[in-house]
C-alpha cells in the first residue's frame, strides 16, 4: 500500500524504540509489580484496563474532536453505562477494581460530583436521612450536586454568605443567596445535570448566627428539569479543561425547603428553633484529607507519569541535528539538555509514587488511632497532606509542561496528548486548597515546631530535625559522596533547618522592632513559603530513599531505584542551589561536586528511560498520544489521526462563503 | 432592578479599584506616552483601536464560546474586512497604525502566513516573478501558504527532505514527498485556505544536489478549491490555541511545476539544468531574525502585559481571609505572596518592553550597515535577537501562567482571559527557534569569545565583561547598597563570567581527558544553556538601567521606574541565587541584604501596582476578561458572561436522553 494511506494495522515496533528496550538492566515487570503494589494487583489492572478498553461506549478515539456538550454527554453516557458495566462484570464499590477503572476511563465520568453528594449525606446525615436519600441517589431518582464555593469566596470558607434562616412559623429554612458575591459559583453536576444540591450555608435561627451548615435544596424539577421557583442555575461556562464537567452557578431566592433537609449528624435545629450541637464533626475535616491524599496519586501523579511516558518514548524516536558533525541526526534523547529535561521528572514520578503511597497509608495510621479516640497526629496527618499537595501539584504540574515543551512543536498539538494533560492537572494546584495558602498552613506548623524546639519541647518525628540539625558543614570531598544518600538527606535537613530557622528570626526582629504580629507574619511570608517547600522537599527525598531499601531485594531494581533516588535529590540541590549555599553547610565547590554526579547519572540513566517509562503500564489507548504509542510509529499516528479529523471530510465553507468572489474576480459582491 | 438580573449599563467603578487610583506617585499617561514612544503615537493607537472596536464585524464579544471552524471562519473574515477597512480609513501598508491594528483585533486575523507567502516572493523572487505573483496575492485571486517545517524535521533544516528534481526534458520541477518524515506539516493556512504555496525543498538538477531553495507549488484549483492531482492537503487537527489558524499537511507525489516557479533571485537553474548562484542570500537570513524581533513586542510582550494588567487588577478587588485577625477579609494584593507573584513580572513587562525597542533599534542599526556592505555585526545581531528571543518567550510564558494561578479559580475559567493568553504565548517557546537549540548558539559565541578573551583578542561591547570581569567581590555592606544598579549589574556581570568561564574549562577538561569536541559540547551542554541565561538575563539589567537613566526627565516617572528596574534586577537575584553564591562574588549574607531590599520594594511598589498596569493601556475590548475590566466589577461580569452562555439557551439534551428514564423510574428503556 501506498505509504501516504496510513493505518496501524500490523505495524512493527519503530526500530528506534525497540533498540532501547534490547538489553534492559533489569526487568520491567517487577518494576510495574513494585508500582502496583504485587503483580496480582498489576494482573486485576490490566483486566480491567482490557474490559474497559473493549467497550465500544467507552471509546476515547475522537475525544480531542469533540466540543465542550459532546464531552459533557460523554461523559454522562459513560457514567451511566459504568453502571450497568460494573453489575455486569461483578465489580464492587468498594472492590479492588475501582480506581483502574476510573484511571481507564480517563476520568471522562460526569457524576463526580453526585458522588461527593452521597458521601456527604453518608458522612453527615441522620440514619434517617441517609435511608431516605440514598437509595434515591444510589438509584439516579435525583442527581446530586455539592454546592460549596461562591463568587466572592474561595479557600477561605468562614467568609461564604449564602444564608439558611429557620422559620419556626412553617419549620422551614429560607435559603437566600443575599448578594451577587454569595451566588454559588463552580459546583459540578450543577451547570445542567443536578435536580438537588447539598448547600453550604450560614445557618440563622432564632436571630442568632449558628455558622456553616450543609442543607439539601432540590434545584430542578424532576419533572422537567426546569428550575425551580425562585431558583437560578446555569453553567458557568468554558474553562481550560474538564469540557466534561457541567461546572454550575446557584442563585437562591427565598427558597423554603423543609426542615428535615438540614443534615444533621452533628447539629439540628428543633422545631422551635432552638440549636443543638450533638458531637464533633472533627471526622468530617478528615474526608477533606482524604480527597488530598486520593488526588496525590490519580490525578497528578497520573498526570506526570503519562506525560513521561509520552516525551520519553518521543525523545528516543524523534531525531534532530547532527550530534557528531557529518553523523546521522541524532534521537534528542541523546542531548544533554534533554536528558535534563526528562530523566529528573522520571525521577519524580518514583518520588510521588513512594510519596503518595506513604501517606495514604500514613493517613491509615492516623484514622485506626482517630477512631480509638487519639487525635494527636491530627496536626502532623494535616501538616503532611498539605505541604505535599502543594509539593507536588507544583512540581507535577509544571513538570508535565516541560515534557509538552519538550517535544517541541508536535508538543503544542492535542495530537500529543500532553497539551490535555497539562490543562486538567494545572488545575490541582489551586483546588482542593489554594497552593500558597496550605504552605502557609505548613509554615505556621514549622514556626510552632521551632519555638517548642527553642524550649525543650519534644518535636514529631518529622519535625526532629529542628531540634537536632546536622553539624559541622556537609563533609562531601568527591562527587561521588553525593550518591550517598545520608550525605544528601543531611544537606536537605540543613536547608529546612536553616530556612526555618532565619523566617523564625525575622519574624521575632519584626517583632521586636514593634511590628504587631500578623504583621510581621505578612513581612516573611514569602520566606514562610520557602520553609514548606524545603521540608515538604526533604519528606519526599527521606520516602524515596527509605523505599530504594525496602521495596524490592531484587538487586537490579534497586540498583536502577537508587540512581533515580540520587537523581531526584542532586536535580533538588542542582535547581535550588541558593537554598543550599546560602548558609553555608554546602559550599560552591562542593555544589560543582554534586553537579558532575548529577549530570553523571544522567548519562547513566538514559539507558533505562524507555524503560522506565515502559514500568508505568499504561496502554496506548490510556495515553491517547499520536506521539507516545508503545510501538513508536510517531508520524504514521499523526498522519492518520490528521486524516481522520472530521474536519477533513466536511465541506469547508471558505472558499465558497469568503474566497471565491475574490478569487473568480467579483469581490465586491461580498 | 434586581442584583441577579446584571447588566453593564452605567456602572461604577468598583471602590476597591478606584481607591487605588486616588492618589498617584506619577502621572499615568505619561508613562503610557513613554510605553508609546510619544504622546502622538498613542493618539494614533487609541483612534486606531476605536475604530476596530466599533465596528461589529470585528466584535470578539462571544469569542470564548466559539468552536475552531467558527474561529477559522472569523478569522478569514476579519482579514478580508480589514482591506477594505484600510482602504475606507486610508491606513497604509507602511503606515504608523499597522502595529495597533493587529492588536486590536487580538490576533484574530485570518492571512497571516499569507503575508509571509508574498513577502518570501518579493524577498526572493526576481523582478520578474514578483511582478507576475504579487498583484495576484495581494488582491486575493490566489491564497498563499509558506510550507517549510516537515513531519519529522523542524529546527535543523538541512535535514528536510521534500525533493525537487529538475527534469530539463520538459523544463519542469517535479514536487516530491519521498517519505512520511517529509510530509510538509505545520503550515498555517495551508489546511483549508490556500491555493498556492512557496514550498522548500531540497533541489537535483543533473544528477547533483543544492540544498534548500523556495519553489511556488499550486495545491488547489481555483475553481473549486480542490486539491490539485499528486496532493494531499489538509488541517493538521487541534492545537493548544491557535484555533483559528488552519494549519496543514501536505503530500506530493511527484507534482510537476514549471521552471519559472523556482524563486531565483538568488540562485537559478538554467533550462539545461546547470545551476547557477547569483549573490549572497545573507539578507533572506536577516528577515528571520525580523520575525523574532517582532515577535518580542508584538505576541510575547503583549500577552505577560495583558495577564498582569488582568491579575493586578483583580487582586485588588478580590478579597479573602483576614490579615489582621478580626478584621475585614484582605485584598489579596496586600499579601506580600501575592505581591511577590505579581508584582516582579509587571517589572518584567517594563524590561521586556525597553529590551524589545532596544533589540529593535539594534536590528534596524545593523540593517543599515549591511546595506553599506558591513557584516561585521552580524553575529552579534544573531546572538543578542536568539538569546534574547529564548530569554524572554519563556519568562513571559511562563509569567503568564503564574498571573492565571495567582488569580484562583477564576483564573481557570476562561472567561478571565488569562487561559487563552497562555496557550498561545507558550507556543512562541518552540517556534522561530526552538529556546535550547537558540541558547546553544548563543553559547557557542560566548565560549568563542571567552577563548578570544584568553588569548586577548578584543571582543564586542555585548561580552565586554568575559576580559575584565569584575573583581575583589560583591561590595554591598547593607540592603540598600543594593538598590545601586552598578552593585547589581556588578553581580550580574560576574555571574555571567563565572558561568562561561567554568563551562568553558569543564569543556577544555573533557577534552584534555580525551573526549571528542562534540561529546565534550553535549557534556556541557546543560552548563552552557545556563550561560546563554545568564548573558541574556545581563543585558536585560544592562537595557533597563539604561532607560532608567533616559526615557524621561520627570522625577516621579524615573523614580518609579527606578524602583521597577531594582525590583526585577534584586527579583533574579533572589530567585536564581545558586548561581549568584556559588563562585563566592556574593556572600550568604549579601544574599540576605538583597533578599531584604527586594521584599522592601514589593511593600514600596504595591501602591502603584494599579497604575503600573492602567499604564500599559489595554481597553477592556483588547482584555476579553471578566475579572480585568477597568470598573473592576470582576462579580457581575462573570455573572453576566455566564448568562449569555449560548449553551445555557439551547436545550439541555442531558435530561431528556439520559436522565428521565432514571428519574421516571424506566432506565431500561436505554
Amino acid at each position: 500500500m501506498a505509504w501516504w494511506k496510513v493505518s496501524s494495522a500490523g505495524r512493527d515496533v519503530n526500530p528506534d524504540l525497540a533498540s532501547e528496550r534490547q538489553s534492559p538492566s533489569f526487568n520491567v515487570e517487577t518494576l510495574t509489580n513494585i508500582l502496583d503494589e504485587g503483580a496480582e494487583k498489576t494482573r486485576i489492572k490490566r483486566a480491567v484496563v482490557s474490559v474497559i478498553h473493549k467497550d465500544p461506549v467507552f471509546n476515547r478515539e475522537f475525544l480531542y474532536f469533540k466540543t465542550r456538550s459532546e464531552r459533557h454527554e460523554g461523559a454522562v453516557r459513560n457514567s451511566l453505562h459504568l453502571k450497568r458495566k460494573m453489575k455486569e462484570m461483578g465489580w464492587d464499590e468498594n472492590g479492588p477494581e475501582l480506581p483502574y477503572i476510573y484511571r481507564a476511563l480517563g476520568g471522562e465520568t460526569g457524576f463526580y460530583v453526585h458522588e461527593v453528594f452521597i458521601k456527604t449525606i453518608s458522612a453527615l446525615g441522620t440514619d434517617e436521612q441517609i435511608s431516605k436519600w440514598l437509595p434515591l441517589a444510589s438509584n439516579y431518582k435525583i442527581i446530586g450536586s455539592y454546592a460549596q464555593t461562591e463568587l466572592g469566596h474561595g479557600t477561605y470558607l468562614r467568609g461564604l454568605e449564602t444564608t439558611a434562616t429557620y422559620d419556626p412559623g412553617t419549620q422551614e429554612f429560607i435559603m437566600d443567596t443575599p448578594q451577587i458575591t454569595a451566588t454559588k459559583w463552580w459546583p459540578g453536576n450543577l451547570g445542567k445535570t443536578c435536580t438537588h444540591s447539598v448547600v453550604l450555608a450560614q445557618l440563622y435561627s432564632n436571630g442568632k448566627k449558628h455558622g456553616m451548615h450543609p442543607f439539601i435544596v432540590q434545584v430542578r424539577s424532576l419533572k422537567d428539569h426546569a428550575p425551580l421557583p425562585g431558583i437560578s442555575v446555569g453553567d458557568i461556562g468554558p474553562k481550560m479543561s474538564f469540557e466534561h464537567i457541567d461546572n454550575g452557578y446557584l442563585i437562591m431566592r427565598n427558597v423554603r425547603i423543609p426542615r428535615e433537609n438540614m443534615l444533621c449528624r452533628y447539629s439540628q435545629v428543633l422545631p422551635d428553633g432552638s440549636y443543638i450541637k450533638s458531637g464533633s464533626d472533627k471526622i468530617n475535616y478528615f474526608s477533606m484529607i482524604l480527597v488530598r491524599v486520593k488526588m496525590l496519586r490519580d490525578e497528578v501523579l497520573e498526570a506526570l507519569m503519562k506525560a513521561c511516558t509520552i516525551s520519553v518514548r518521543y525523545s528516543a524516536v524523534r531525531r534532530q541535528s547532527e550530534l557528531k558533525p557529518g553523523g546521522k541526526e541524532s534521537k534528542i534523547l541523546d542531548y544533554q539538555t534533554q536528558q535534563q529535561k526528562l530523566l529528573p521528572l522520571v525521577a519524580t514520578c518514583y518520588s510521588i509514587d513512594f510519596t503518595s503511597k506513604y501517606v495514604a497509608k500514613f493517613y491509615n495510621d492516623v484514622y485506626d488511632e482517630l477512631r480509638k479516640g487519639n487525635f494527636s497526629s491530627l496536626p502532623e496527618l494535616h501538616v503532611l497532606t498539605a505541604g505535599i499537595k502543594a509539593f507536588a501539584t507544583e512540581i507535577c504540574s509544571n513538570g508535565v509542561e516541560v515534557c509538552r515543551k519538550a517535544c517541541g512543536g508536535h508538543g503544542y498539538s492535542l495530537y500529543s496528548g500532553i497539551p490535555s494533560l497539562y490543562t486538567k492537572v494545572t488545575a490541582s494546584c489551586t483546588y482542593e486548597g489554594e497552593n500558597t495558602v496550605l504552605h502557609l498552613q505548613v509554615a505556621r506548623f514549622l514556626m510552632k515546631c521551632f519555638t517548642g524546639a527553642q524550649s525543650g519541647t519534644p518535636l514529631p518525628s518529622s519535625t526532629a530535625y529542628l531540634s537536632s540539625p546536622p553539624a559541622g558543614g556537609c563533609q562531601a570531598k568527591t562527587p561521588a559522596d553525593f550518591l550517598n544518600p545520608e550525605v544528601y538527606l543531611k544537606v536537605y535537613e540543613y536547608r529546612a533547618y536553616s530556612l526555618v530557622t532565619s523566617a523564625a528570626k525575622k519574624m521575632q526582629n519584626l517583632m521586636q522592632s514593634g511590628s504587631e504580629q500578623y504583621l510581621a507574619w505578612n513581612g516573611t511570608a514569602v520566606e514562610l513559603v520557602k520553609t514548606s517547600i524545603a521540608h515538604s522537599h526533604l519528606w519526599t527525598v527521606k520516602i524515596f530513599v527509605s523505599a530504594v531499601n525496602s521495596v524490592s531485594s531484587d538487586p537490579e531494581i534497586t540498583a536502577v531505584l537508587k540512581r533515580l533516588c540520587d537523581l531526584y535529590a542532586l536535580h533538588g540541590i542542582f535547581t535550588s542551589a541558593g537554598d543550599f549555599l546560602q548558609h553555608g553547610y554546602l559550599s560552591g565547590k562542593q555544589l560543582d561536586m554534586a553537579t558532575t554526579a548529577y549530570l553523571g547519572l544522567l548519562a547513566q540513566l538514559r539507558k533505562d528511560a524507555v524503560l522506565l517509562v515502559d514500568a508505568f503500564d499504561y496502554t496506548d489507548e490510556q495515553l491517547l498520544s499520536a506521539i507516545g504509542t508503545y510501538d513508536g510509529n510517531v508520524y504514521h499516528n499523526l498522519l492518520e489521526w490528521a486524516q481522520k479529523n472530521p474536519e477533513n471530510k466536511k465541506v469547508n465553507p471558505i472558499f465558497e462563503n469568503y474566497l471565491k468572489p475574490y478569487i473568480h474576480g467579483n469581490p465586491s459582491k461580498l
